[in-house]
C-alpha cells in the first residue's frame, strides 16, 4: 500500500473511526467470522432515574481506543502474558436498531443481534443501554444449553411487575431466573436500598439465587466468590457498571455508594474466566452525560478488554475456562 | 406567625422548596382553585437523539425561583406594568406519574392531569418532557370547543408513522392536526433538515398548516406572524425550546442552529396573548444535562413567566386576549 | 381519589416536587407533627475558598428522591431490616430565610428553625450551607440537657477569632466547645494542613476534644471510635461532607485528600446511633457546582437516609440509642 | 539576561503567571507608578442567587493572557490603530483582602485599594466580585471632583434597603446616587423582572437617572446612547457582565435573557471613551463556575482590554476623552 | 438481508458507528469511489492557547449523525429542495496518521490523504485539527490548476515566522499565499486583536488579500461578499470555527467575541457554492473539551452538511458552481 | 504599611495572584535565592491521547493557594510537626517558554530553567506539562553527581523509538536510563496495558530497573518499597499524576484504573524523603480540562506541599534525607 495506511500507522488512540478496540466493523450480520462479536444495544427507556445509557456504546467504543494501539496484543507485566494477540478475532457488529417509544421492538432487535453472533459461533459481547437489554440477550439463548448467570451489580433487579412493567431495568434478573436455560444466578455487589423490596429478595432466594453484598464479597475474596459458582458450568456474565463505586463509575443512571473498586471485580472476572466457559457478556448502564472525565467509559473499556483477554487466554492454555464447545 | 415565615421572609431565590415560581403545591387534583395550574410531564422516551427531558420540570421549577422574589408582582419598566400581581392565582400540581417502558400509560397520566386542570377552570401549563407529551395534552381537550395550535419549534414534528411509532416526539403536530377540535396550525421557526421528510410538509400544508421558518418569521415581524393566526380564535401554544438558537437554549435533545433569539419569541407571544384567548400552554424539550450554565432552564422559566404575565394582563385590561369564557 | 394520585403512583425518582425524600412540606413551623424535621440552611458566606453550599439543600433534596420510591420503607438485605417504615414521620420544613451580607440575621433565622423543630419534639436535621450553620444549630439547644458533639470532618474548625471573624466556617467547633450544654467533642477525620494552626489543636485538647485522623480512626475501627464517646450520652452529629475522600465527595468547598470512604462513616454512624440517643444532626458543605456527576449529593442523601434509618430503628428495638426522652 | 527570559520569549498565552494581561504585579500599593492599576475585588457575599464571583478576578486575569502575546500592542485592522503600546503603563495590584462573614471590612479593604490607585494618579480598574463592590469603589472618590456614572447592566440595582441590607448587589446604584460627588447616572441594558420594584424605578428617575432597556438602547444606537451623557463630563463606568446576553456571558450569578451582544457594548464604550474622561472602571459579576467554556471570562477580558485601549488612545489623540486632568 | 440492517432500520441518530453522516468507511485509500471524501486531520500541536482539536474529527462525526437519519436526502422547506440525495456518493476515509512531537511527519500524512482523495476525483473535505492542517491540505494541490482561497476565520493567520515556527496555526494563510497555485485570498470575519501584527496585515494586502471584518461583511451582505471573489474561479474554502460567535461555537481553542452567526456564514457559503466550483474544504479548530453542550460540533456538522448539499446541488442544476471539471 | 497589605492580610485562598503557594515570583532566573524553585513546563505535544497538560502549571498553582493561608507554616496533628515554616525559602520561577510545533526548542527552554535553579543551589521542582518534560529535566543534571530516579506512574514510559519519536511522553524513562548520571530506576505503580510492549519491559529490567505494580507495592508497604532504593543515594522523583487512581486524579491524559490512593503515595514519599537527599522533583500530566471538580489539581498541590515539607523537615532534623551537600 503506497499510502502506508495498513502497514505503518502509529495509530494513536485519538485517531480513526471508533469501533470497539478499532476492530473491523461487520455490517452484514450474516457474514460474521470472529471469536467475539461486539454489539451495541443503545436502549435506555427502561431507566427509573437518569437516562442517557443510549450513548453508552459510543462512549465505550471511544474509550476502548485508548487500549488499542500497539500491534502485538497487550502485555501485562504482572501476569507476564500478552493478551489478545492476533490470533483472537474480534469484530464490531455496530448497534441493534432502536425504536423509540417501543420497548418490545427494540428488545427484539437486540435479540436478533445476539442470535446472529451465536449463529456465527462468536462470543456475544453486548454494550448497553440500560440493564433491561439483558432481557433480550438472555432470550436469544433459547434452545442453547443451560448456563449460570453471574450478575455484578448494585441492585438486585428482581422485580416481577409493577404498574404493568416487566421489561424495565429493575426486572432483568427476575426474567432470567424464569428461563429454563438459566440454571442459577449469583448476584454480587448488591447493597443498600434498592427498587427491589423484601419480597423480591425472598423470591430470588427461593429461585436459587446466591446474593452477596460488596462487604460480603470482599470478606470471601475474589477466589472465594468465584468458588461459589457451580464448578465448570458455563457462565453468562452481566455487569452493571453501577456495581462499582461512584468514585470510579459516576457515569451511570443510578449510582450507589459503597461499590466495588477495580481489582475487586477484575480478580473475580479473572477467576471466573479461568474456571468457566464464558458464553455471553453484557456490560450495561454506562451513561456518558454523567461522566465528565471519561472515567466510567474508560473503566468499562478496560474491564471488557481485560475480561476478553482472560477468556481467550483460558482457551489458549486449556482448562475449564477454555472449553469453548458451547459455541 | 411567630416564626415570621409567611410575613417577613426576604426569600432569596436560592432558598426554599422548588415549586414553580414558589407557588403553592396542590397534590390533590380534585382541589385545584387557581387561574393557572402548572403540571410537570417528565416523559422523554419519545426522543430520537439525546434524552434527559425527564428532568425538564425540575430544572424549570428551580430556574423559576430566580423570578419569584419580591411580593408585589413583577414590574416591567419598558411596559410600565406590574405583572402577575396577587390577584393571579397560580398553583403547581406536581408531575404526572410516568411508567417507564410504557408510553401509553405515561401519556394517559399526563392527559389526566390536564383534564383535572381544565375541570377546575384553570389554564393548563405543562412543562415537558419531550414533545410527545403534547399528544396527551391535546387529547385532554376532547369535548371542548375548537382552538388553533401555535407551535414554535425548530422541527415540523409532522411524521405520521415510522416503524410503528405514532407517539414519539416527531409525531405530535400530525396527531394534533387529526383532531376535530384543532381548527388549524401555525408552525413557526421550522428550519433546516428535519426528521420530517418532504411528504410530511406536503401533508401539513394539505391539512391547513401555515409553516414559517425563522427567517420568514423575522421578515414578517412578530406582529406580522401573529396577524396570520385566525382573528380572535382561542389558541393553544406549544413551545419547543429548540425553536430558540442553541446560543441561549443548548440544553435540549436536538438543537438546531439558526433559531430564534429571545425577543423574537417574546414579542410574538405578547402579540398572540393580547389578541387571542390562550387556552393551553406546553413548553417542552428542556434537557438540563446539556445545560451546564442553566441558561436554557432560565430561558424557559423567563418565557413562561412573561407569557403568563401577558395572558393575565390581557384579562385585566379586557380585549380579545382577555376572553376567558373558554374555561 | 378518581385521579389515583395518592393511591396508585409508581412515583419514579425523577417525578414530583423535591422535598427531602418526597416527604410532606410543612410551611407553618408551629404545626410540625413529626419524628424528624428537615431544615435547609442555605448560608455559605462563611466559606474561605469555594462558595456554593447555598445550593446544598436543593441538591440533597433532589438526590434524596433516588432513595424515595417504594411504599414500604427501605429493605436492607445485609441487615435483613426494613428501615424508615410508615411509622416514622418525617417532614420537610423548607429553608431558613437567609439575609445576604448579614451573617448574624441569617444565623438567627437558622436557630429559629431548629428551635421550632425542638419545640415540636422532632429530631432536627439540618442541611447546610457551610459549616458555620452549625453555630446557630448548637445555640438553639440553649436550655436543653447537655449532649456530646460528634464531628466528622477533614478540618478541626476550632479557630477562635481572626480579623474579627468568629462565625465563619472555621469557627464552629470552638463555638460549640464554649457552650455549657456541650459536654464534650469527638472530632474524627481531621487531617492534613488546615486553617486551624497548632494553637487551635492545643486549645481543643485543653477543652476536652478527642481528635482522630482518618488513619487513626481506621486503626481503631468504627466500633472502636464509637466506643470512645461517653457511654449512653446523647449525641449531636455534625457531618462535614469533606470528611469523605474527594473521590466520592468532590462537590464541596475545601476538599481534602485522604478522607473517609463510605463504609468508614456508615458503620461509625450505625454504631453511634445504636448506643446513643441522637439529639440533632447537621450535614454541611455540599456544593453542587463542584459536583458535576451528582455523586456528592447522592452520598449526602444516602448517608442521611441511612442515619435516620438507624436512629429510628434503635428506637423500635429499644436500647441506648432508642432513648428519646431527650425530646 | 543570559537565560533570555525578558528579551526573547515567544510567551504563548498559556505560559506564565496570570497577572492581568501579564503586566507587572505591584504588591506595595505605595509604589504604584502606572497609567492604569488593576485591582481584584473577590467579594461575593452580596449575591442573591448564584455565588462564585469571588473567582472572577482569577478567571479574568487568566483569560486576559489570551490577549497579551505580541510585543508591540494590539493592532486593530478595522480602526487601523495599534492600541496599548508600550507607552501605556498598566500594573496589577493583586486583590483587596476579603474578610468572610464581614461585608463592611471587605468593602473597606476594596476602598483602600481604589484610594491607593487614585493617590498614584492611576486609573482604577476593579474586577469583581459581585456588584456590591461598586459601593466602596464609588466611596473611594470621596473628596474628588464630581463625575457621572454609566452603568451597563441587566438590573437597576437601586434597592434602598430590605431586611436591613444596604450593601448587597442590589443596592449599589442607590448608594452611588446618594453621593454628592456623583452628578448623575445613565443606566443602560435594564430589562425584564428585577429585584428592584416599581418604587425603585421611581426613586431612580427622581434622583435623575436615565434608564434605558436593551431595545431602547439599540433603537438609539451606541452613538445615540453616548450622546445622552452630559457632554464632556468625567465618567465612571460600572459594567455588570450580566448586561450581556447569556449566550456570550452565561458565567454570572443572575443571568437575564435579552441582553446586549458584543458590538452593542463595545461601540458604546468606544463612543463614551472618545468624548469623556474615564475616571474609573469596574467590571463585576463574572462567576467562572457557571462558565464552562470560558466564554464569559474571555468576554470580560476582551472588553476591558478594548476599553483601556480606547481610553488611552483618546489621550494620545487629544479631544474630550483624553482629558486626564482629573487625576 | 435477513437481519434487515440495510433495508429496514429506523437508524436513530444515537445508534451505530460514527462515520461522517453514517457514510461508508473506506480504509483503503486506493479504492475511493466517491464524489466527496471526508478526512480527519486530528493534529493540534500547532495551537497557541487551548489544545484539544485532535478530538475535532470524532466530535464532528458524532454530531453529524444527528443529520443523517431518513433515507431520501434532506428536505429543506425554505428552498423546497431535497439535498444530498442518493446520487451523491460520500465516503469517510478515517484519519490521517498523527506522529506526536513531529509536525512535519503529521503534516505529510495529512497531505497524503488529500492527495488520495484528489487522485480519486473526490472533493476533499478535511476536518481538523487546528488550522495548521490547512498547510498540508493546500500543499496537496501542487500541480493542480490554480484556485482562490476563501478563509472564514476570526484571525488572519498570516504570520510568516516567529521563533522558527512556520507551520503553526498562526501561519497557514501566509503559507497558502506563497503557493503559485493559489491565485488569491479572501479573508472574512477577521476581527479584534490577533496574533498577527500590523506587518502581517500589510503583507497580506500586498500579496493580494481582501480582508473583511464581521461588521464589514455584514454591511456588504452575503451576496456582496461573495461577489468580491473573482468570478467563476475555483474556490478552496477553509473555515475556522472561531469565525463564529462564541455563543454558538465556544468549543474552540481561541474564541473571539463578535463573530458570525449561523445565517451569516450559511448564506455566504451558499452564494459561493452557487457561483464557483468548490475544489476543497477544510473545517478546523473544533475542540470538544470546551463544548460541553455539543453546540460547536453540531454547528460544524450542520454547516458541512449544508455546504456539501449546496455544492452538489449546484452540480445538479448546472451553472458556475456546478463545473466539476477541476477533478 | 498604611494599606496593611503585608502585615495584616487574612489572605483567604481565593484572593491574590496565583504563584505556587503564593510564594514570590522571580522573573530574573539569575537572581534566584531560594531553597526550592518552582518551574512550570507547560508542554503537552508529547501526549498520545488527551492533551491539555499545558494548563497543568496554572491549575496546580491555583490549587496550591488552598494550602497557603496562615502565616506560620502548616501544622500536622498526626506528626505533631509544623512544616514549611518561614525558614524555608520557596520561589516561583514562572514557566519555561514553549514553542508550539517545536519539541526540541521547548525542551531546551525547560532544561535552561532547571539549570538556573541548580546553579542557584535551589531544589528544582517542575510542574508539567506531559511526561516528556522529564527528558530535559534529567538532561539539566549533566555534569552533576549521579542519582537514582524514583518514578511513580501508571505507565513504564520506556519506549525507545517509534516512527522516529524519541521525546514523547512514552519515552522519558528510557531516555533517563541512558544517562551516565542516572545510577538506576525504581518504577512504581506500573499496571495494565501500556504503550510499552514486552520488549520495553525487558529492556528496562536489563538496564537495571526495579518495576513494581500497585498491588506489588501495596504488598510491600510504603516502607518496603522505599527500602528497595539504594541506601542513602540521592534521588530524583518524577511523579506522573496518573499513578493515582482515576477516582482522585481523573484530570489527566491517559488515566488508568487500579491506581494508588493518597496515603499509598504520601507515605512512600515521606519514607524516601526521610532517607534520601531529594535532588529534583517533577510532577506531570495534570490536565485541568478533564478535572471538572478540581480534585486532580488539589491532589497535585497537596502532594507537592507535603513532599516539600518532608524534604525540608528532613534537613532540619538531620539524617540521610537532610544531606543537602548535593547542591
Amino acid at each position: 500500500m503506497a499510502h502506508g495506511y495498513q502497514g505503518g500507522r502509529l495509530d494513536l488512540p485519538f485517531t480513526g473511526i471508533c469501533t470497539f478496540a478499532k476492530k473491523p466493523y461487520v455490517a452484514d450480520w450474516d457474514a460474521i467470522e470472529a471469536d467475539a462479536a461486539i454489539l451495541g444495544a443503545p436502549f435506555d427507556a427502561g431507566t427509573q432515574w437518569r437516562a442517557g445509557a443510549r450513548f453508552g456504546p459510543r462512549s465505550v467504543r471511544e474509550a476502548s481506543t485508548l487500549f488499542s494501539f500497539g500491534h502485538a496484543g497487550a502485555y501485562d507485566h504482572e501476569d507476564d502474558v500478552t493478551y489478545l494477540g492476533e490470533d483472537v478475532r474480534i469484530v464490531d457488529m455496530g448497534d441493534a436498531d432502536i425504536i423509540h417509544t417501543d420497548t418490545l421492538k427494540s428488545h427484539a432487535n437486540i435479540r436478533a443481534g445476539v442470535e446472529a453472533a451465536l449463529k456465527a459461533g462468536a462470543l456475544p459481547v453486548v454494550i448497553g443501554g440500560d440493564h433491561s437489554v439483558n432481557i433480550p440477550c438472555i432470550e436469544a439463548y433459547e434452545g442453547h444449553a443451560p448456563f449460570h448467570v453471574l450478575q455484578i451489580d448494585a441492585h438486585l433487579d428482581f422485580v416481577d411487575e409493577r404498574h404493568g412493567v416487566t421489561r424495565g431495568h429493575g426486572n432483568p434478573m427476575r426474567r432470567a431466573a424464569e428461563k429454563p436455560w438459566v440454571s442459577g444466578l449469583t448476584q454480587v455487589g448488591i447493597r443498600n436500598v434498592s427498587s427491589t423490596a423484601r419480597e423480591g429478595y425472598e423470591a430470588a432466594r427461593e429461585m436459587g439465587s446466591d446474593i452477596l453484598s460488596v462487604r460480603q464479597a470482599r470478606a470471601l475474596g475474589p477466589q472465594g466468590v468465584a468458588a461459589r459458582l457451580p464448578k465448570g458450568v458455563p457462565v453468562y456474565i452481566t455487569l452493571d457498571i453501577d456495581a462499582f463505586c461512584p468514585s470510579i463509575a459516576p457515569g451511570t443512571g443510578t449510582p450507589s455508594h459503597g461499590g466495588f473498586l477495580y481489582y475487586d471485580v477484575l480478580e473475580l472476572l479473572q477467576a471466573v474466566a479461568r474456571d468457566h466457559p464464558v458464553v455471553g457478556i453484557d456490560l450495561v448502564e454506562v451513561a456518558p452525560d454523567y461522566d465528565p472525565t471519561g472515567s466510567t467509559a474508560i473503566l468499562a473499556a478496560q474491564v471488557l478488554m481485560n475480561l476478553l483477554g482472560c477468556v481467550f487466554h483460558a482457551r489458549s492454555i486449556g482448562g475449564l475456562g477454555g472449553n469453548f464447545a458451547y459455541f
